[in-house]
């Protein structure tokens, strides 16, 4: 089989880092340019930039140009900061499909960007368009398959949509709400020379951050309404583990259900053969360590019928099946190839 | 003043360890008589049990002997594990006053340990004796002056009782119910030769336990019912941080209040002079650190009127405010010392 | 290409789960049987012992039946405690390769096994057997190709091997002696129930241990005369690191050389093509998590002609290229694969 | 007793904030100024720079000014970054006494400064004032007694001096030359937005920095000339180890002696009573967490006669011993108090 030019924008952060790590080693892809943000000074090796990849790569990262990557490859990944990738989208929108990382198309209504995102969006048209998809591989793999832009979702959004969205298709959840008690650790913050990710800030701790007002929130309640028609309400309490990689949100839901109806809501949503990569596990809460590193998202349950709520926990790496994993399991659909291929 | 002399049963755990750290330097008490378990080898001397403490004490730990134990003080810390104390009752009821850590008198119905502790309990006529007081310190201040038996509460339990009592004392509850999602670090499940407990099994991990199985639950409905007449449901979910010291429960519950009639009932269960140890932080989540190794508990709560559902931080170290902290804050009370004596 | 019939015997410490992690994935090989100890209960899926690989094999780990392992496979990774694996060579030596994991094998003298292992060698014959090899792939392929029993090397060791045999061949040492400051993982301590590596003790902790007593030291003294003629004396300061995997050597080496002869050494002894897993770096110390869950060893120096001391630096993953990653290493030159099969 | 007015500069810094963790519960200190940088924006109160001590004082931390730090105390202690407090002498030097924490004032040789801390010095001819004490406590009692400016060692020089000055003295170092592999927390770099210190980087790692390049060298070796005589060269290999607090300098030296006269020479330079923060323990080396929090430097040793090197550990808690500990001690020193006032 051929293999599939890919790039890589943004090779220098975590989320970069991961889907090196992935691609270096995926059958089908072939890596032709890595870069940057547009300020990296001069080409450097990989091996110097991530000394853990000397040997496996003579690559180098570089400044990042859009023409330089537009021209060289058929599929791009775009690993940057939010409200980079809309700007970079006229220069390769006819040329290459894109896969972008960020919350720059995670959104359709744009007036949705300035309270959530900081920043009036540029290229609104985009958020809605017909080649766009919501990279949710288990939802949207239709779409993904046709797509010429994937929003691959957020690492928050993707845990909580895994375990949420089986509730509101059948129909269990009572009064539309739930909350969701979410714990990442620290690398969903990135590389950022920041006094509160030191070492020192946070090991031995635990704190929480941007209580009911995360970005991912609007990103959760617009899938549960589009694939639903449900219109929910969620409380959302992020917090900072002192881990690198790894997250678990634990959610509360208010049902009226038997055991068995939920377990069915689970079982339904994803069969092993059709979704390789949710592992539903009744009567247990998964742990982090299970998933780390790995593709698998872990949905675990427990629920007593006396309290009427049901407690569900969904555990992801946040680098993997929270974004580089999950955008190379939307790169293997659009692709046609097994959904699993260099994920395993 | 004269120094009171003050025994610790139970000296090596983790439990005990903090007891000594804090009695060390505490300014009226003289310590006497340091146990272990009765079946410890030896006497052998702090320093070489707990090496940290070299050069600050001379005493030895011995073999557990409750006539000695009696004879040797005038207040008892027992930190022993569950079922323990109840069978030194007898020996010591009276004689001494004892602060017991475990959960052997925390419950005043004996019909709940055989479920929650797996024991039968042996002295249930003393679950509810006049002398008995739940250690809650903000909570028993009377009851502790006058107690013979301090039944200290579990480290959940306080966390969870100084966070909801005042919402149920000020009736914003709705429907009775709350959700509690804690997180503990690992000195919560003492010194034990355990796999699960390794270093290499918690680090970079998270871990929900006992998710509705608790033996803190039946604590904080009862406290819940004979401090404000309510009868509560709850779900709990505890789980194991990747820390040493240190607990926060995030509570969700249903209320149908303003923001200001929340903190109002904040403030005035906790005022800051007569409630020196509980720091109530409006609009914000409590953090680890700032609590640990401290007796304080950190109380802070974010409240969006359109979900419903306030959501409450309560932060406090497992060892000090959770055990041995007010344990001697409860020591103080009965004394007459001011609360705060060895303990800033 | 046929498949290699492979099993696993001690499939449930952690160097059987790095084993496992690495061959379920191996481009050539079968996994045939997984066995635990001999007490162990009944057959128990992988996926029930190590959740993390669910839906990745079927197979279950079994209670350890020599004669079921010898006539289940080509070539038998025993991962044992050590003085195990000696038991078993009746039963498997005419029938399969064998490659131990354990100590049993790696001295050649028996006499030196009462004082470093605390057993009496039950095959002594076996320790100098021309059909062994001592498994430090780089200075011993030829050896490896034809043997039937390989035996492993240890994790000190292999690190600290491929730091100094470079500078005894070259004549480099002066005096015939190094030092040792070795910083560890807790996973090489295994799955012990140990309140020594529980997480509230070593968190936050650095510990050393056996201090100039450890098994490790007649390994590399042995392979140092062994392979350069020449009779060293070592000091050697393992420590116990609060991290999970990796390990580090730094090594004190009294030299009367040049910085360029030193390189050269190195150079000569790792070239690229040839050593694939090792990497020279001059003039830099290795840090720990460039080889975190890689085969690789990092070797790098920095050399004060004044002090007349090199410093070297020598960094592996313990369970990788320390245990489990080195034995399929091994396979891969027995079986005559190239020698990074499964392992990039 | 009246109380001591005492003022920090830097009390945002770890440095700072472990002065005023012992600070605020010392007997006889008032403190009356708390300043960071010049730049620092507005009057804060410590409680929301540092919310754990929330309830514990009352005061804000100030832009740094010199003349109201001149006029708020009778000492001052100086947490500020190198090559700062040398600028603030001419308004402090004849109005108060100080304590400076950082490198200023601890090499005599102002040729020194440019190589090991890249400046010029400013008050070059305050380097070797008859008022400036090196603040070694254990060694400079007489000194510190009657200073009026006092250079608190670095943490590394603290515990290599403690560890080696013993040797020195007795003259049982061979060759005059040691070796030191040193671990430090990370809270020794300081609270720097530097993205090699962030969590993510360094959990679950070890790195090596400033090999054979470290400031505290000089230092070091100014000290065991002016002690001893003797004229020394080290290996250096400062590490930083995933812990936030500790440091262990594991020594290594070439001795020509008895194991009996090892011990001797670090009993005659430590007697407990006459040295109560250093812990002497013979065959042994010691671990972090026996000494985190705490002012005692333990200090362990092993020797193997036939091996000629002998093996120190020497363990403290860089903030404390290591800085402010030390800095206290002095300042009880100076004034006349028992050495341990407020710091057990």
């Amino acid at each position: 089989m051929a293999q599939l030019r890919v790039a890589i924008a943004g090779a220098t952060g975590y989320t970069g880092e991961e889907l090196l790590r992935l691609l270096l080693h995926h059958p089908h892809v072939h890596l032709t340019y890595l870069a940057a943000s547009a300020k990296w000074d001069r080409p450097t090796p990989v091996s110097v930039v991530h000394p853990r990849f000397a040997r496996q790569t003579d690559l180098s990262i570089e400044a990042l140009d859009p023409a330089t990557l537009a021209a060289s490859c058929d599929v791009a990944f775009l690993a940057l900061p939010h409200g980079t990738s809309m700007g970079l989208m006229p220069a390769l929108r006819d040329r290459i499909k894109v896969i972008d990382l960020s919350g720059d198309f995670r959104l359709q209504d744009p007036a949705l960007y300035p309270r959530w995102y900081q920043f009036e969006h540029a290229q609104p048209k985009l958020l809605s368009g017909a080649d766009v998809a919501y990279g949710l591989t288990e939802y949207y793999r239709d779409a993904i398959r046709s797509a010429r832009l994937i929003a691959n979702p957020g690492c928050y959004a993707t845990s909580i949509l895994l375990a949420v969205l089986p509730l509101f298709q059948a129909k269990l959840v009572a009064e539309g709400r739930f909350l969701v008690d979410a714990k990442s650790g620290l690398s969903g913050a990135g590389r950022k020379a920041d006094t509160s990710l030191l070492f020192t800030e946070m090991t031995e701790n635990l704190r929480a951050y941007k209580v009911n007002q995360h970005q991912h929130m609007p990103e959760v309640l617009q899938e549960v309404s589009r694939l639903t028609g449900q219109h929910a309400k969620m409380g959302f309490v992020p917090q900072i583990l002192p881990v690198t990689r790894g997250l678990i949100s634990t959610i509360y839901v208010k049902v009226k259900a038997s055991t068995e109806a939920i377990e069915r809501a689970y079982q339904a949503a994803y069969p092993a053969q059709a979704a390789p990569f949710v592992r539903v596990r009744p009567g247990v809460l998964p742990q982090l360590r299970d998933v780390v590193e790995t593709n698998f998202c872990d949905i675990g349950f427990v629920y007593d019928p006396d309290l009427e709520y049901l407690i569900v926990g969904s555990a992801l790496d946040n680098l993997t099946k929270g974004a580089a994993g999950q955008a190379i399991q939307n790169l293997n659909v659009m692709s046609g190839w097994p959904e699993t291929t260099g994920l395993l």
